[in-house]
């Protein structure tokens, strides 16, 4: 038996949530018709206290459009050196969209809204433009950690003094939300656009939601139409969705336990600061003696354990919904095997 | 009770196709893993005589990224004027994949090989060359008419000439190759690449399959990450494509002599051309005293018939598996009635 | 001793053309300082009727901002299937701005405005909308015909029944109005931006100028400089058009007149239709069965005679101010020798 | 009468430089037939030890044709944060060519080959791969600083290693090499292209030249046609860049020392670090209680001395050929009486 650590995108619906899939009541989405789908996008809106949001098929699709709503080709996204934005997107917002990048440094992927401030410039004839702030939340290179109330409300501030607009990567603003107990609503209006995801530790197979303005739906259903995302009778989808964030939610506190069990584990062999984890992530971070990420994965996948090698020297835990009590305790046990060299 | 005329997109997925859906085995595709994907992919290329495949969620995201495999920045797709992949994906090609475009003229949808051969240019330091041969069959705002297989033989033979590449926007291939006999795998090796949809005729909620040869595929499941289109656990979806083609597609010849009843019942009245009625979809031809056909397709509705206005003096209907012989009826009174006028 | 037809862009500037260079005031024109600049933007806006102009380094970088002004990526020019926008111009309005195209067909270059207005649709959420009406004065591959004032003022009111917008290529429309008496304050309402084209009939080295509205000047410069044409002390070059539009500007009809002894030189042959001949260009119609227009183009070269390859079966010469009576005398006895075979 | 401390951009041409304008034997360059450029491009490339060059209207279209010759759409260059390339040229590198980009910090615009390797990374189906590592000598917003040859070293490494390539902004490395005494042949090799700027310290009114392997030249004339750059009689330009690089060169020094002058004239004020003087820029650091770098120009301004607004509390000066012995008295006086207070 594999235990699969690898990502929290790999859960497998639950018969229930397939049983919510088979009794979705569908429609032509495209035309504004599928029922499911025009729930859960209001349901997903009221819970970040926004206006409105917009089904797409993944993360990628969502940040991308929510970016692209802020930002003329040309513009600027001011994130962190780390974003999912510019690392997993095969640079899509530039390809796409024309939009152009620098990066700062948020440390542990913490971000500080005074290092935005001091690089946001105002465009002119010459000069390009900051359009848009990035942030993501929890923060998936930063090791799953959550961005402090205090921070998102200075990248807020920010944002406002320069008239500019904040898109949130909040992929996994779920775990940030349980290991917080910040409720959703606080987050919302702190961001133009945000992005969440349904099929990482909710469970649900396929989606991501926008959550944005009211008078950027119509613009955002033109872009998700341009980047084929205007699918047909989505309520299949969106069915599993909203099952998911009735009935996975609360849960997500469970995966945070384990990982913290996992790290506990870990943390004699001074391959993981427990400080850092706040959520369902644990990074290793390997000697630079001993063998490579890339080896090491090998090495766990052969026990038994799937693990993803982030950089040459730092390995990936990621718990969700799919790995148990006792996954923990085979994981533990092979990986502290691993690390004890 | 509404008989809706509009798209083939519209169907919902029945029992069977449900319990499919609910009973697959998923993973997450985007590391490869999805059993339902993978098998969808291996039956769709193998159906279409080719080597490889990749599911999209749409077939605006697969007319892309077909075309985009065959052509740079600045390079030329050819394409006829009423092509979908100019009219209705919102300039993707352009606006994501910088391809230039030039369009002919195919009479009645039917393509001209001579006047694509007429058009193709190479490039140089200078001129801008052709990369691209563009193709839809059945041809949509060609009123669902089958290109000859003669013809596309002809455009085959066109690109080889040039050394340039056939992309088939195959949306409604189903629909050709059930009117007109010819196997999937004689139109397959016609073209370089060809997209195909789940969810018209056939069916299925989502999806749309990019048929390729296998060194592409790499660079394909790039182009489909950046476009946001690299779902999870998708086999979901992938199951009701497979039910589709095993239990749908001989059914579409029903949906043709549904088509060919309703054209037969509006020729009389002079709006219809019966020998443009091939497949599953009708052209209605308004006279340019009447009532335009965004005020046609209102009383229409009014009366309980839903269509598709297509141009200031078409309407188009469109028959599909959630269509029966009693809604036929039904919509010939009405649609009868008004062009009756 | 070489006689070159190709084309009216390989003038030398004549010894009073480089005085005025020498001469000439300059300053940073990107500061908006240097005053031949100011000066040659102010007398070429007058001149075309219009409130504004831009100086940029070519036509193609004209007509790019030009049509860039008035489309978002996704929109869509419709232009004659000929169009220099999309045969020369490497594909840069969709590789660099996202536009799209269709084509439509003018009959030996002469604009059909009813061709237009069958084409032009609204966008909406599925459908791409055109922006932009795009006309070439005179026509390059139409053998350099005038478009007729009619045709130009039907262009202008499908445009403004549509709420669109008109972008000339006007790279040789100092020949179009030479050749047919019409104002260039007359043509130039008529479109709202206008490229027009230093370095070819009227000799200066280098240098197109965008005629524009005010209102979009600003956003004209922006995307100057992103293209990288926004020069410094470019008032050497502006002194060269000055001298330009005051010098040789009357004296294209003698290129006229040349080009036209050459085709009747020709006519006798069949492989020119002097009907056709409007401006200084004069195009060759191979036959079929003779040596094709690289061959051609090669054996006149050998005999001291250049022309160019357009297509296949067809050869372009081009009258301009380093042709004299002389050479076409020259020209047409090396040519005719040619066609007679 | 005013100093003119703006930008080394603003020099005006020289009456040998003028001369040699007028004096230029000139051809179609979009036929490669222009013998100025010619020469040109062969001594350019021969000054920086590289076998092809290509002249390009201004600096920005040789930095982005630099960049996307090694990169395709969503490929990453990474760059200092302060780069010319992402500050100055409104977006191009994404808006036309969608290469994203991360940033990394240069501590006063000296670049850190560490800085650069702990960033590049490999593309895969999934994450964005690093294309180009690009680095500006002299360093524009570092205040002029030169790129130590070690470090240049270093960043060749880093590139070789990972088997990518280096693009340097050269736009003033002729004063790198003043000022360094390395050798511009020394330079070259480190960088697979680089372009140099014509008309800031050397003096010439328009053009850069873009230094590039003969393997690539082909694909630079196609984009530089694709931007608009591909001009006719440029030899005109030419001339005056031969002349500039022939007789200007050596004087680059004398503009090193007036800069010098200036620095120490403010230095006691305590507003500019000496060891940050390298070159022909000095940057003021204003304090944070006094007027800011907008209010400082203008005070500036009306005193006669012209100087730019970097950041809010950075004023830039510039010495150049047209700034003399005298003019640095003046700005001096005129400077130190604003700093004072």
């Amino acid at each position: 038996m594999t235990v699969d650590l690898r990502s929290d995108t790999v859960t497998r619906p639950t018969p229930g949530m397939r049983e919510a899939m088979a009794n979705a009541e569908v429609g032509d989405d495209v035309y504004g018709e599928d029922p499911e789908i025009n729930a859960l996008e209001a349901e997903v809106a009221a819970l970040f206290g926004h206006e409105a949001a917009l089904f797409v098929p993944t993360g990628t699709m969502g940040n991308q459009i929510g970016v692209a709503l802020h930002a003329q080709p040309g513009d600027e996204v001011l994130c962190d050196v780390g974003a999912h934005l510019l690392a997993y997107e095969r640079g899509g917002s530039a390809a796409f969209f024309g939009i152009t990048s620098r990066t700062i440094v948020s440390p542990d992927g913490i971000c500080v809204p005074d290092a935005y401030a001091a690089h946001v410039r105002e465009g002119d004839w010459h000069t390009v433009g900051t359009a848009v702030l990035q942030v993501e939340n929890t923060h998936n290179r930063g090791g799953g950690r959550v961005q402090p109330l205090e921070a998102l409300r200075g990248l807020r501030k920010v944002a406002d003094d320069s008239g500019i607009a904040v898109h949130c990567d909040g992929a996994r603003i779920w775990n940030a939300h349980i290991a917080s107990g910040v409720p959703l609503s606080e987050y919302g209006p702190l961001f133009d656009t945000v992005s969440v995801c349904l099929s990482k530790g909710l469970g649900a197979p396929v989606g991501s939601v926008l959550v944005l303005p009211a008078r950027l739906k119509a613009r955002a259903r033109i872009l998700r139409g341009r980047m084929g995302g205007g699918m047909r009778q989505a309520g299949v989808l969106a069915a599993a969705g909203r099952y998911a964030i009735k009935n996975h939610l609360a849960g997500l506190a469970d995966d945070h336990a384990r990982a913290r069990r996992l790290a506990e584990a870990l943390e004699p062999y001074g391959v993981v600061d427990l400080a850092q984890v706040e959520t369902n992530l644990v990074m290793i971070n390997l000697s630079q003696s001993g063998p490579d990420s890339a080896a090491f994965a090998k090495a766990a996948a052969d026990a038994g354990v799937l693990v993803s090698a982030m950089d040459p020297r730092r390995v990936r835990l990621v718990t969700h919904l799919d790995v148990s009590d006792d996954d923990i305790e085979v994981a533990a046990k092979v990986l502290t095997g691993l690390v004890a060299g």
